[in-house]
């Protein structure tokens, strides 16, 4: 089965640059692709796209060297496998606030025993070669959001469920649960210490830990703390931030 | 953030004209929300049309006076996740038989405390404007949908609540779960006395309440009642009435 | 090879009603189809759709009874091909104003040695059967839009040239082209004069002849005068005549 | 209310010869539907598609003598409603376990009394005919797939259940369910012992049976034992058979 | 009709700051607008999408205060009339390199007697309002571009053509006719004068002249020359700025 | 820039089996790819499917090894264009019956001075990589279709047009030209003479020379006098030729 690059960026201790997709063109899809991300993670929970546009965009990002990643609407039994079987070689699963949200979530993306995911990997098969039954347990990556103070609290448990890779830390939703504005200074204080301690967690647990960020000192900050993944904002965050330096620059 | 229009037509005494959309033509979205009606409303559930193409209807509406609504397909937290996150000012929701049923929808569709809405409005926040995260559980309309005869017997507690704007009635289903055929006589005395029953304890607790009319004879009858909002058939009705007309003058 | 119904009703002497697509909505074509309409029009000239969407709107409307037709956007050789490859049972051609382009219409329409079509009639295979080639020539309907005075002076060459089937008359760009407003009184002296020219040199040389009515009474009027299609309107006008009529008895 | 076929070939003890689609091009689902198949399958559990796909997909095959099956992504009740507003005539569900898992099938399937589908049959008047809501319980089919170790334990419980017409068997998961390989030799002993037992359970209580075939050595086999329903292969399969060989043929 | 901001721009002598769109994406698009662009151009030419693709774009750029412009994918009279049925504000046609290219151009975009665009403006009514008709042909952009030697040496022939607005200049195309590598120094000297000759010519002739800048430079020094459009780099462009300049900085 | 691998191909006197794509899913598209042909040809001409759908599908033919080709639906400058901006590695194009179509189609294809290819190569530069502009016009295919008596006639003078790399020979209008039923015996007398004619033509002026093959015999055929490029069918007849024969084993 081709190899997920994620891992290997793991034993080489690279943090995976990650790419944002909220708009369902394909076009976009394989642009980001193109631009060094080491993956683009097709968003369908917050994305202006359905799961009708994922087999293309997954095509897309296919056909550049960046791994293809979805975060999927919710924790979804069909959703996820359908997912997958388009070929995604990980997935982020939004709002995983317990153990039995996590086992919910590895029983959608791993086939039994392990999990109970429907055989048909269709398009998995195409882009991950034909022997991709026996190592797809192994090499597709699956992250759940911890994004409550509900699933900070539950954290432990959810690292200790099986088939689990790590965690991908949501702060928005994290700062809205803890009562605090969406978007606004992620070092203050009390979000700073729940990402610092959701960190401390994975890694102490030797789990993979990845994070959203909303601008570049947030990615900075983060790359230096050795998180495993960064995403240095999402598609429209870029196209705007230059859109609108642009404009400013030739207006002002 | 933009102020719902239907908020406004509650304080002004005036219904809600709203018109249903149950194809997946964008052009035909807009023509509706250009012939004037009030909302537009994108049914999810029985239109024939899926989540991926619900970015594109709401922008057409958007280019209208018309607010745009989305029936979803079914109480889904991830689906009414997406559908607000396109830029929709109101859902409405079908078979909410309890409180709990009730109380699962508003969870969807508020942001803590209220609900669990995850954050990330994409096109809500293009539309609505860049205070949407302040605004929107106070701007965004949410309608249960009771059409059975659970749902009448629970009406009060589902009125109560808290982030529940009120009712929108669905003769059809509500006829079949009485063990009326759909489609017929909606003064039928049993369905006819259960509309009415509907709509006393919506108005009684000060609740917003609107109706799918199978005719215009129904139509000006709800609109007598003092409903908030009608709906005078879907695009479809609409399209056929027309048409047959036309071809029986023409070959009568 | 599947017959073309509008061939019969020449024969019945019994006008063709045709319906007109202007949206890109296979479910719309299907209703329109399955209302009694004996063909639906796909209008790619000024309708909001494009070649791709042809494939599917002629499935839709294959799945009923009505016969398939479509307005190409122009006299286009290429288009041509692929709308007839799509399954299409005739083509309105518009802005036909001489022989020369006819004739080059025609080209498009015909297999050789009548035209220069070429092979490879995938989806009309299916829906026309195996022995397509054979039968297309005399099966699929060809007309030619008058619809300038150039074309006016030019209809007797126009009407002479071999493989044609006949006019479809096009009342507002010849309105335009007189001078006119479009949309106006059609019985405006010159402009009916005009339609009532093309529509006796049609008949006199037993040629087929439709038209684009913009209200039933145009409508009422050219079924007294004999013409083998009537287009009662085009879907958005069927839509919004009934929204509007509605709309106004909800708010008078 | 327009026959369902498959129903006719039971009577006539005739298995109905079945295509599967899991790819989501309607062109490919009219060919599907013209080849002589007695029903197309479009699957939206592992193929390529989502449910915007699907309206235009059942409208190909609509234009075809075949019968428009569906097999949903899960047993959800939104999708299984959805799929049948669409016009599918008959659903297959994917990992029918226990009795409650089919009575949810059959609670999203039938109307009420028998189940809870909401009523809005769209496409499903216009291919079903408009006496569809009095006709569609009794019409359309509802396969449970058996495909797992617990499946076949509950079967008998899962075959009593009234509305279920049958079981369609999925060889593949219910291999991986028993600790074997996918894509193997179904006659592999305890694997083949489970698939004949499953089928002599579903006619000795006179209940639909059909089955996913991997091979024709395997839908021939399952011919001898007059299966209801023979799939022999996907699109996919049947594409990739032809196309090997040619090249190689010519590589060769 | 809705008045075009682009000439009110002109009498406020200030430049129209235009986004250049080349992926299919309506959410894209519709974010261009919302970024403060006066004008958003759908790139049908080198642009990642077909006329299929148009409406909705243009739907969602009428949601936002940017005008709606289309650059067509050549001259031809059946794609720009689809292109302003479909509602642009103006039209940007390549290549124009002799009078009779522009005759051609402008004979597509005009109604009679100026030029000969046919009847059916569809969603060009809906966003320009029912006096579209009257107001259409001086209220549309009609820009020609000059991008070839042939076409700077006819700029004067093609500046008097009645009903063209002016030019807009594709410096890329014309850097390879002149024999110059595309995507270089525009200041370069054989391409920095002949650049600044169309512009003189335009401004002697008080005719509209815009311009795409590969960089920031050069829209920085066509501000100064007086321009009255410019284009500072596509969509694409835009996004991989932005994301390589932050994988840079996080590689880096 | 990405080798073509079809030149390396001649160099190794080695035929380039070519699939044929005439459904719009880059599913099969995907799936020809992996099957292992040297080149998936996307047919614009007949195919089912228009520009709108190009990108995606060229998309999934990159993921494969297989190189993108496309036939346009005819000789048209602004299709071609875009084509190539899609990213296809050649043309195929229809109908060219004389130097000066040849020349016509050559002027699309290649950048000046060679042609008048406009440049904006957008999907092209990701897929051939970032010296597309000086390697393009000798890396990029271009093949006349030989179809017609007229077209044979010259056919020294078309192999004479430089920028011209060869013929693709369409047996079945061909056939037709010359008064012969399309999809026949090949070798029948006039027709197999002319080919073979064709085809010596090629050889003898050292240009490539590619045909599509009605059926396995014809390529066997053409394989042994050294065709460069074989197409052994399309998609729907690999499918069809497949489905009826399962068909007719279960049904026999």
């Amino acid at each position: 089965m081709r190899p997920n690059r994620l891992h290997d960026l793991i034993s080489l201790n690279k943090p995976a640059l990650n790419a944002w997709l909220s708009c369902n063109s394909p076009y976009i899809a394989e642009v980001l692709g193109h631009c060094g991300f080491d993956s683009v993670t097709v968003d369908l929970q917050h994305g202006q796209l359905g799961m009708d546009a994922v087999p293309s965009l997954l095509q897309a990002i296919s056909a550049t060297a960046a791994m293809p990643l979805v975060r999927c609407s919710e924790n979804n039994f069909g959703e996820i496998n359908k997912i997958l079987d388009s070929g995604a070689y990980g997935i982020i699963c939004p709002m995983i606030d317990t153990r039995q949200d996590a086992e919910r979530f590895v029983r959608a993306c791993r086939y039994p025993p392990l999990g109970a995911r429907s055989f048909g990997p269709a398009r998995g098969l195409l882009y991950g070669g034909s022997d991709y039954f026996n190592a797809a347990n192994s090499t597709l990556l699956t992250l759940a959001m911890i994004e409550t103070v509900k699933g900070v609290q539950n954290i432990d448990d959810i690292l200790d469920v099986t088939g689990l890779d790590g965690i991908y830390i949501g702060p928005n939703d994290l700062a809205i649960s803890m009562g605090i504005a969406p978007g606004g200074n992620w070092e203050d204080a009390a979000l700073g210490v729940t990402i610092r301690h959701i960190i401390e967690r994975c890694q102490s647990k030797q789990k993979y830990v990845g994070i959203f960020c909303n601008d570049m000192a947030m990615a900075s900050a983060m790359k230096e703390v050795g998180l495993n993944m960064l995403t240095p904002g999402n598609d429209i965050q870029l196209l705007r931030s230059a859109a609108t330096a642009r404009l400013a620059q030739l207006r002002g």
